[in-house]
């Protein structure tokens, strides 16, 4: 089969022709893979950065995000058959440490990432543990399917707690921004502020069901947000994009008594000014990431199978996996939302 | 000025010319009424059943849903100005027995009701203290802004835990009822479940954001929730009904860990078989009475402000003062949703 | 070897020669058993009730509740080796189900439970799979490490929400009920109560740390707790016993506002008056079925090995298997705190 | 009366003749002080800093933690009544924002302290509304009685989730951490560590039930944590002494999926690594300022009352108010648990 392949350690990959997965173990199953989408972290394997030098072992498939067809299951295999429809789950977990006995799986201290320690999905066929998979609503077409392990990511830091009746604001307005801002929407958020440096990007919050957009190269946030909400600020703050300047200001834009997630990476250590805007604020603030196994991807499922949450805006892009170095660039130039390929 | 009066100990009650009420407390604020609604405590007033001869003490002015423009502040109101809109909670409570101090105001110890402890609101004025009211704006219009104090007893039910991509059965579409399906539609539940032996609140149920409907009297409810959920049951079920074969049937249908809120009230004790259906399956079960002072509240008007909740087809009726016998004759027959006095 | 073998579907149990469990799948182990002890679940089967003739396929070897050391280990082991000290979950889930995957194993749909449905521990030798055992701190003896299963199941009822500076009931002093006793004190709770009909129990519930009993065939429980708690009840009411009088009493003597946790089985159904003791005075309740896997087992352990949680006390005897007859009849005559049977 | 009083806006505070406060209003209580201690805010405004001198308006009477004996109650005051013993939450609170509606009022936004902001109980009576006194238990003495107000900070701090079977490190031994060290010994924690730079400090932390204790200018904490824990960290880590490099290190010893309590108040802004020490850890990070009004009073008074939380040794100096500059130079010099003036 034909598959995008990080060769060596260095930027790039590419199409070439590898053997296709087979099972290896009885709990194991083997996809078709639909669709496939783009995370950040590809295009940070893809560039080669400082973490990927470290992490990956080439030659690896890329890719962790796909929809497909169950097309080969193991013998232990009981809930799936061939056939059935799916998406999964991108972190591999041992399922024995602390934290997966304590059904805290999404930190698992030994979670391998499919496309990163082990060969991923950007290619016609996958093997992936039957415990990773997620079976999927057939009204959920694959180019919607296959980003629900990101989504996940959205659902997770915005569902932390509730966020029904509460004014939410989102700041970064990437793919997993954007899907923060339809989940809040989908979840009764009564207003939910975005933020970003694009344009662009913030059309799509919009659509998405953001009620009002700043670009914060342009609009004081704080006064905004301290005028729209009689200068109480928001009840919820969700950082997605990682840079210092918006971690800071989703403290100092949550109200007394409210709530922070960070999920955004920043890529060096962060100055807080705990006391004024942390401290005696009294918030609750919290590190995400990943999924909750499966507490995320059961509400997720359904939210999407019911129709109550839309994300098809949020998908901009739905190239062939022969166009993948136009993938990348798009994610390079941050012009787009969530960039699909469409296998076949 | 005229109010209707429970003028003595039995059934009935008329509209009939009393004093107009006045500030008596530092902390009090006088309201002209501009709407006012029913609920079902004032139809057993009305009526007279054995709760009313054993609480009420004649003459009392009824009522106490209500929204109204303020018209006289105490010396002690700071957050409140002629003119401000409002609408109010009906429980008087008091702040200082174990559970106001614990936040608990739900289950105060000392609660007095407005419209059965001290005079209510189906009257042109109203003092209540500044405590009791809150802001509302003035988007919603006076009809829908008086259901607030029902509406809260949804919201609470309903949201005592998320709800956000759950599978959700309402049991019993009285007012309440219809309410809770409208919130948990406003809050993001995957699928919602409505059952009532009326087709006409069913039809309400349905309107207000019900996906299927089932009539007692003609289906199985079980069997439908069973083949509807793959056997499972729903994750959360809210009696609504007081019927004790809807609460055991609430039991029935909750999958294991799942959610069982309990709000209506049933006359006589139930019979439950708490070794197959609640322990067995590991539940959490609610007994819901009132709103929380004042979370519900703030919830409840950020979803009516910002639009996300339509509560609109739930008042069936829009009637003078002066209908008052017939708004309760809508009651006696169950064909209605809210039924709203506007005043003037 | 010679294990206590429920033989045939009637009444009764013998020591009997029966072949050594061998390892039959690549994530199991092999335990030596140290000591066991002996469950109300065990003296159903051995007096073979309704629930028993219905559930249990004789030939069976009985008992659950265990401590030993690995002998053998399978090939996909990775955190036993051969000497480590253990003891074990009972419950065998699929892993695979709705409640599996939402981290609710405890309700699992598809459990299999030792000594019931497979063969279980009352034997030199028994063997389950690695996600079932639980490392034990070699500082528990194992009389004490054989009881954890049982005292999950207090662990799980009374920590379900805190109890640190809490009023508790503790009705029905088996031995669970004692467990729970014994945990509250640990966890912080500021007075115990505890209830039974027999004073042997309830100097046992003392002994455990309760800081009042009653013997409710002599003292009205709803008076005491009313006078010692100024008229409001306790904040917490765990119902150990299963008796219809015990599970209605723990409603009654909650105060508003409070937790009950339900745990003993009643055999029939239950008549409850849920309008006045449980939605008005809006009461949280949970079923309690298991233990959180692995959560409880992690609180457990903890207190356990830190030497905070101190149930020796409730260990009232500790037999020879050849006597297991006598400890039956103990468990009959209810003359017993929990029944240890040491091995060798 | 004689009294403490910041006489001028400048260092130092003397006692001196002021007239008796009188009650102004028909919901205070009058209080004869028993006890009263120092808090490091006290120390704060003797010494004049930045931050007092931008506050506190002299002349002012100082001091806001107390125990004493009600001697006159005003016409709306019906809960308390002449020689109830009584301490007192020092914050007083508006009880009409949108956080004390929301029932967080230990952050509300109009916030006024005694002693700080009003006149204080450095006195031999102080008035205070009673809606921020809670009756105390006669059996505990008034030197223990007139610190609940910063134990309270570390009941919250600690058990804004539970500990019960938990590791927890206690980073930093001034009064509230060793409170916190005794709160967390008696609502279960498992393993208790502390950290100070005094041995002297440390001792007292072992005496209220610290396991084990770290002079981190002599030992290396990660280092010790890591070993103790098999590299896992602690559950919770509670920050109670403000410095930036313990602030930094409670969010590295923290175990992946644990909790960190930021209460210590750092006087500039910290730099985090958030992406490898929250973000990716998962952490749940609480600002902890004052007590939950009065959830924590009710916990801590329940603890108290039953004998379950001793802190007497927390306790290290009782003085008469003549001493108070005595007391000051004790809390310079950092030599002292907490320090109580007894009056008369």
């Amino acid at each position: 089969m034909k598959a995008i392949v990080k060769a060596t350690a260095g930027p790039g990959a590419s199409l070439v022709e590898v053997p296709e997965p087979q099972l290896t173990a009885p709990n194991q199953v083997k996809i078709r893979v639909l669709a496939t989408s783009i995370c950040g972290t590809d295009y940070h394997i893809y560039s080669w950065d400082a973490w990927s030098a470290h992490r990956v072992r080439p030659p690896r498939i890329m890719g962790h995000e796909f929809a497909g067809e169950v097309i080969e299951v193991g013998s232990e295999v009981t809930e799936l058959k061939v056939g059935d429809y799916v998406s999964g789950e991108s972190h591999l977990v041992c399922g024995k440490c602390l934290q997966c006995r304590l059904n805290q799986r999404h930190v698992c201290t030994n979670t391998r990432i499919l496309g990163v320690d082990v060969d991923g999905c950007f290619a016609p066929y996958v093997v992936v543990p039957e415990g990773n998979l997620w079976k999927t609503d057939t009204s959920v077409p694959p180019h919607l399917a296959c980003v629900q392990d990101p989504l996940g990511n959205a659902v997770h830091a915005t569902l932390v707690e509730e966020v029904v009746g509460r004014t939410v604001a989102v700041l970064g307005c990437g793919p997993i921004g954007i899907f923060a801002v339809a989940v809040a929407r989908a979840a009764g958020a009564a207003t939910i502020y975005a933020t970003d440096t694009h344009d662009y990007r913030l059309e799509l919050a919009k659509t998405l069901g953001a009620d009002a957009v700043m670009n914060v190269t342009r609009t004081n946030v704080e006064d905004f947000i301290n005028r729209q909400t009689d200068g109480q600020g928001v009840d919820v703050a969700l950082e997605m994009s990682g840079a210092p300047s918006a971690i800071q200001q989703a403290f100092r834009i949550c109200r007394r008594g409210g709530r922070v997630s960070l999920m955004g990476i920043p890529t060096k250590p962060v100055e807080l000014d705990l006391a004024e805007e942390m401290i005696f604020k009294g918030l609750t603030v919290y590190g995400i990431v990943g999924r909750r196994l499966y507490e995320t991807w059961n509400t997720m499922q359904s939210l999407l199978a019911s129709g109550r949450l839309n994300i098809e805006p949020a998908i901009t892009h739905q190239l062939s996996i022969t166009e993948f170095d136009k993938g990348m660039a798009l994610m390079r130039e941050g012009l787009c939302g969530k960039v699909v390929f469409l296998m076949e």
